[in-house]
């Protein structure tokens, strides 16, 4: 099985680590290919550059020579993930939607930590746009910024320990998220000192992505993540262009 | 007062038809300025297209000029809404968004008229985006294609009308929003032979627009919308990166 | 256009502050009129006296010579909201409702910071009555009591200001209201000093008075607030009696 | 025990009705006295006429001899029922909310059949107020107008239990209720022919009020009824402006 | 009335403490007759035992010789509540659902103050089952283990006290249970220290048993407490095995 | 891996073909062991014969020999599901709860359509405790008995297969779940005459547990399924007992 980890932002090296990450959890014989926004920023953090990423995503995924048996939005806000399952033949699944999938099933109320302070209202829209608020126990948030993104799990590693037993012992977290790509690999580092399951996002991700390609389920025809009709456009890479022109299959 | 009506579509003679119909709702001395995606689609439909005009629309207010005093999002499932708020320094109202509160403030429940069959599941993704799914009484949507975008509302009139007065009858619907740019006027047309209250999207989003001016409130500068750190990028359009990396005024 | 500011509160200069202020943001050729209840309490503070409001509020309303072209209920509470809404033939808005509706379209959350310790659940109330209780970030009131209404937006002024940083610090506010007529005008002062969005409650709701009435919709013959069948009473006043004895326009 | 049956409509039959349907019910021992609006309306329909309602509810509660061991609002949108709650020693309950709570007891999901196309929206929002939308399987409204509020209960016999019949077939509804004082003893007679409970408001509103009588809770001097501090006030009933200057006991 | 009380637990003196303290409330003439659970353990504080509490529950209400009015399950968590509504032909009605039914006509939200770690989040998730979720100001629990189940009343009363008013000062709880049944008799010694209502759970259960069995509602044969067809079944107690064998009365 | 598929009915040829169907989806290595109730019911179809259920799969995950990587409570309402995740060292997932969390990366909302009546309200009630009522399109259900439960598949096809296209056309369902252990397979046969993804239910549930096996997560020792303090017991199977002595790793 091949997975597509459609990484939007810039930086190769943060899509190197979720990859090797994510290898680490996937069933044998599981072939994951990572790829990186070809234009954009090196790590979204907000709704504008959520936006690009989104538009990012389309370009890249028009690009691909050859289908894959699933794909992963590898942003924890997920940006351009219900774009992305209209355009597509396979099933595509977000990073934090996956991981707060599967935070359910390990527990009644998940807390995310994360180490960006502009991320905590953006990611508390995606828990919201995925009717997940009332599974919320809270979102915490590192104070200061990020020096290095491809260093951050190591910068903050002791804050983001400390904010994780707070939202056991403060906020009644039963299984804990470390958002956002930058923070892979964290999970399995910090998951003995922990006293709930931490779920690693990456792996929650490709190891959906693969249950939904093994589901085998149709493309949908009908219902809301149908492909829409063929539609003329301007000023598209070619590739999006022909894309949106192709409509479904008849 | 100086407002925005930015329509992500390209379709020039639907936005001079908001346009055209929401200076006759505007207060004296507003000054409505329409402008088009200069990239795009014809019509936004689905959430891939959507995703395409958010990014439109970053880029063309990166171009501004000079501000307005607000702007609007003219395409009614509200795209790239959020990511706007971010980057600018005026505020912005969604079509959807100012449609719905006005509609909050004449009845309990609304019910939303629409002409194409992949609008009704966005559309309701972003009542949902506005924690209005209570006060949703119902979407409607005729059926069948459409021919010609600019004479829709035309075409389509006597279903449409029957089905304002099926979400009244049957939904219980209090006030009737005809969504899609494309409808714009429709409202006035039918207000006489509906029983409830119809509101004219374009009006009440130049309305909402004017009243956040109006209310002269400062630019966040902590809390959801307040503007991200500056950040470099590669292949945005110049005045895009240049507007990312400009970050917080200090 | 004239928009009846109706204070159901006994204290004239309270409503004075309010149509002053109001007037500071209106749009140019609005006429603001100013009116009190007649009988009643010198502010409303509980749901006892917001029960008494509304049938001030309906006494005052029958009493009418002529119709506004809108009318807001200047109480934070919203008293008697819905009931004006079904015996007027204008719009009618709540100052509780508007500075709601507006602070949506500025941020994700609200805080509503008052004065007094009777208003906080009664307020958490009018939230829940909008459907508003997902976007409130938290309902915090001053301690102690209140020596003079008049003076107590001056009184307690460095101590709401505390718990507007508060709000946005701890409780994640993205938009601040101060709650309760008495507080008109302190966004004005403080709104520089604040790091969010601050919406003046009477500005927003003399605003959105104007926009409903620029909407010109028509009066519900069907729904919610459709006006009741005519009704016999006693006891009420020989105007409001005549108003129920209407019954809708045939 | 003494618990008071507060009908604020002025219908004197209609509280003979229900009173005598409540004491077919009730434990023996306990004394139900009606008592009616002294002015308002035959029979509240409407928000409108609900804002009368409240201020009667709370005059006639002001002028009391006597405490009662606990109170009914018997009408069932429960008018005035926060502000009878502040301001009285003794608990207070809804015709509506005794209802529905006694529903969910019976039930996932009930519905409520009443007899006037006004009391739909009402009640609606009603449910909502008492945060039981999701316990709400549908409203069910007869057609028509009302010839005599007395006799409504056999004039549409058939068509209510039309409508209960659907509401348990198309609906799912768990448990029925009828809505409205008019139709006190109806529940008694269709109870054999419907194939779900169904719960006759007045008896059980009046055993909700023994209960919360027997449970023998205090006042609260905090928390949302505490009764408001004392309160000077102009035009009102004598007994209402001691009762409002009265301020809780010290 | 007879009411039968059915503890699952097997703590014999638990049941009779929570026997006397509901016959201190209950209606004159009516008799309440406490049942354990014959096998199982001392104290259901997990969902685990709350399973084997539930499948205790039918095989004693298999074993009655001749039903009661009303059944009160008298565990906080209502283990088995809907099961048991299923195979008998009373009414039946939770510890937990009684006292919070009774708490919404008392307060707009309540808290529960609890004696075990582990209560906690299993008493949230019985809330929610009863959708009272936005009802709930907060649940407190006591730090440390549980020495005696039969003294933890006394035991930890100061503790317990300070969790009731750390509810009503920060959480602002309008009303308080204690919960759980080893709490019984615990709300009458406290109720004049505490600033809002506390209900005496078993009280409310008892209380709102009779309740329902007053309203002589039918046996439902249509929703979703119906009695379920016949059913074979191997392994059960023999009175079980007959239950379920039986089906609905034809 | 080893997958333990844990049915608590006792049928046993409906085990044999959830777990052929099941292995048809599971990756390569994974062995999948069913298992079912010893004693019991042969097809849970009410609350009563899950509650029966529950204390049945506590007792056989009490005698297993060893454990197993994950496990699956494969019945449909998820009967003992959290009582399970307390007492067990290894994930479990339910049949309902892997199901719906698939569906919810397919499409917005889904709807179940089943084959017995009884099962309708209860599946509700699962959606419910699953937070999942917001993504619920519709639950619909087959009219009549049930001849087999082994053949019940292929006599209700035609029927199930139409109320399938019922809730895409009429209810807005952008994913189908046949819900049952008895329709396993069921998925596999229609998918391509049905316009939207349909989720076959046990190949859903064994790949989440593959997924949560694989996601390495430590048993919690905080937080709402951590296993509670080791218990005395009566009247318990002696594994249970001792299951239930043991309590928490120390």
């Amino acid at each position: 099985m091949r997975i597509l980890m459609l990484n939007p932002n810039t930086t190769v090296p943060m899509t190197e680590q979720m990859v090797a990450t994510a290898r680490g959890f996937a069933n044998p014989g599981t072939e994951i290919v990572g790829m990186n926004g070809h234009r954009g920023v090196p790590f979204v953090a907000s709704r504008a550059e959520a936006a690009i990423a989104a538009a990012v995503i389309l370009e890249r995924l028009a690009e691909l020579a050859e289908p894959f048996d699933a794909a992963v939005i590898a942003a924890f806000g997920d940006p351009g993930l219900g774009a992305a399952r209209e355009m597509v033949d396979f099933p595509v699944v977000g990073l934090a939607e996956a991981s707060m999938h599967a935070a359910c099933m390990l527990g009644r109320r998940f807390s995310i930590v994360t180490f960006n302070h502009s991320l905590g209202p953006w990611y508390r829209e995606c828990v919201e746009m995925h009717g997940m608020l009332d599974r919320l126990a809270s979102i915490r948030v590192a104070r200061g910024g990020v020096a290095s993104i491809n260093s951050i799990k190591d910068d903050k590693e002791a804050e983001l320990f400390a904010l994780a037993t707070a939202a056991i012992e403060e906020d009644g977290a039963d299984v804990l998220l470390f958002g956002g790509g930058p923070l892979a690999g964290l999970a399995g580092k910090l998951r003995d000192q922990i006293d709930v399951p931490v779920v690693e996002g990456v792996a929650a991700a490709v190891l959906q992505a693969e249950m939904l390609a093994r589901l085998k389920t149709r493309r949908p025809v009908k219902g809301t993540y149908r492909k829409p009709p063929g539609k003329s456009s301007t000023g598209l890479t070619p590739a999006l262009a022909a894309l949106l022109a192709s409509g479904p299959a008849s």
